[in-house]
């Protein structure tokens, strides 16, 4: 008998990914689907459970071979009940228990969690941060998602909002951002953030080689801005830079709240590795303390777009008992 | 039998304070002496044997109704170890083995913290942030100090440096801290700092209210700050608003890290009261987000200088068995 594998789910608004993930943190067999949430929990959940089966078909599981199921969403989540509170990007998902629920379809433990802690805990387990201690993981992509690892477990803060680390501010009375604050990370070193202000520079008259695709039509990515600056685009290379400086004052912050061995970076803005991670390097060291030689690792992730679901599976290894979820209906 | 009461010291470059703390956190008896500390650690530690049982002479307790001995210091110290590695006020101090050298004199177990942690605990345990919930305090004295509990429990982080919130930066490229850095949160929002940034001002030729007593060769305290800015003074008052205007931002990223239930502020700064938390809760409550009511209350801290005996008397309860420690030389 090996029950050693669990199954790892990320399920996003688009699309759900599910990988049967192995007990040294590799995605054995993987798949996935659209999501279409707005057809509602139920049929959602059906397919989770579906996708589960076929996992263990493709890879020769029974269930007794499966210790558990992790699922990571967008929160806000109740993570004692395993609830999904409300989440943007599933319409009309409020109060659903996708733990308890999951858990009496497929006859097997369940562990919810929020997609960037999942995504952290996927690096801390086995990507970036494994055996390097605590850590903390800033995902840059639309927004700035935060993740941060004390002694093995995810920090989830009294009110389970805790490393919601994109809305630290870190220009205070900076550019405004849509959580009702001012000078928030996301709005400077995330990547739409990023493009966003390049478009924003250039519509206000700076002259740019992104200047003549944006009038065609064509949106820039962080990817553009990040080649730009690489051709010497004055524009994008003094956004690109702001992006980094922001950066490290938050790995500075992060380095002074938390202490961790390792502050990982994730998300499309870390696709660009040295570009990114040099400047950041040479900014911390510029505006770090000299007083205690506590400075964290700054690395690029190393799971990329599966850090989810292994993290996720990880997570279900301390999944609770399936006792306590409801009998199968 | 009785050994559910403990010690708590607080070992400072100046004075030595100590108290017997009852299971509830109250003080019984408390003593203090001055620490002369570059007499060298052992006199030192012969000191605090001989305050331990002065204070269990003075409450008629005998080594059996003690469960065990903590101590506050200044650090950087090796928790796993209790080792102070060097005490920038206790000169000479260089890798001392406080907590086995304490628990051989003394035949208890014995706890070491550092200081600003200790006084955390206190405030947690039995002080303005009891039966809250995950807590985070800072001290705003000579710099500002801080302490995280979650789930009962203090931060320490991989080097043992969590939670030195005083050297957030609040304000990138502010002004320079002797750590090293620029715009640190104790430049602005300490004690000394608010003191400091007055007299700046009225050396480059601002009026103020205090220039007088200045030139007379008194040097004004954060209190005579809040006093002048009560007052009208305004200087004061524009140094005061900025004091309260970067401690609600350094409590939004407290609150987005850590997600606490409670921030309790104590120190110097925080005896002006109402003075001085009415215009953070204003400031916070216009710079917090608006996306989940998980905002923190912000409160006084209610031990005084007593935190850190108390809180060094309730880590105490969790002290390390005796078994541990070596045998009485």
């Amino acid at each position: 008998m090996n029950r050693a594998c669990t199954i790892g789910i990320d399920l996003g608004g688009t699309n759900i990914k599910a990988g049967l993930i192995d007990p040294q943190g590799l995605v054995e067999h993987k798949l996935s689907r659209v999501s279409d949430p707005q057809r509602g929990p139920e049929h959602v959940l059906a397919d989770l459970a579906a996708m589960c089966d076929d996992l263990m078909r493709a890879t020769r599981r029974e269930r007794v071979d499966v210790c558990g199921v992790g699922i990571g969403t967008p929160g806000p989540l109740d993570f004692a009940r395993g609830v999904i509170l409300k989440a943007a990007n599933l319409p009309g998902w409020v109060n659903v228990p996708v733990r308890d629920r999951l858990s009496a379809l497929l006859r097997l433990p369940v562990m919810l969690e929020n997609d960037a802690n999942a995504a952290a805990f996927g690096e801390y387990w086995a990507g970036a941060g494994r055996d390097r201690g605590d850590m903390v993981m800033l995902t840059l992509g639309t927004g700035v998602g935060g993740g941060v690892i004390v002694d093995g477990r995810l920090l989830h803060g009294h009110f389970g909002n805790a490393a919601e680390l994109g809305h630290m501010i870190v220009e205070p009375d900076g550019l405004p951002c849509p959580c009702g604050q001012r000078g928030c990370l996301e709005q400077y070193s995330s990547a739409s953030g990023v493009a966003r202000r390049v478009i924003t520079a250039i519509e206000s008259g700076r002259v740019s080689s992104l200047q003549a695709g944006l009038a065609a039509g064509y949106v820039p990515s962080s990817r553009d801005v990040s080649d730009a600056a690489l051709a010497g685009d004055d524009v994008c290379g003094e956004i690109w830079r702001e992006a980094c400086r922001y950066l490290a004052v938050a790995c500075v912050n992060i380095q002074h709240a938390f202490n961790p061995a390792t502050i990982v970076l994730g998300g499309g803005l870390a696709e660009a590795g040295e570009r990114l991670l040099a400047p950041i390097a040479e900014e911390f060291a510029h505006q770090t303390w000299s007083l205690a030689g506590d400075q964290p690792a700054i690395v690029a992730a190393s799971l990329g777009y599966d850090a989810g679901i292994i993290g996720a599976g990880g997570l279900a290894r301390n999944a609770p008992s399936i006792a306590r979820t409801e009998p199968r209906p």
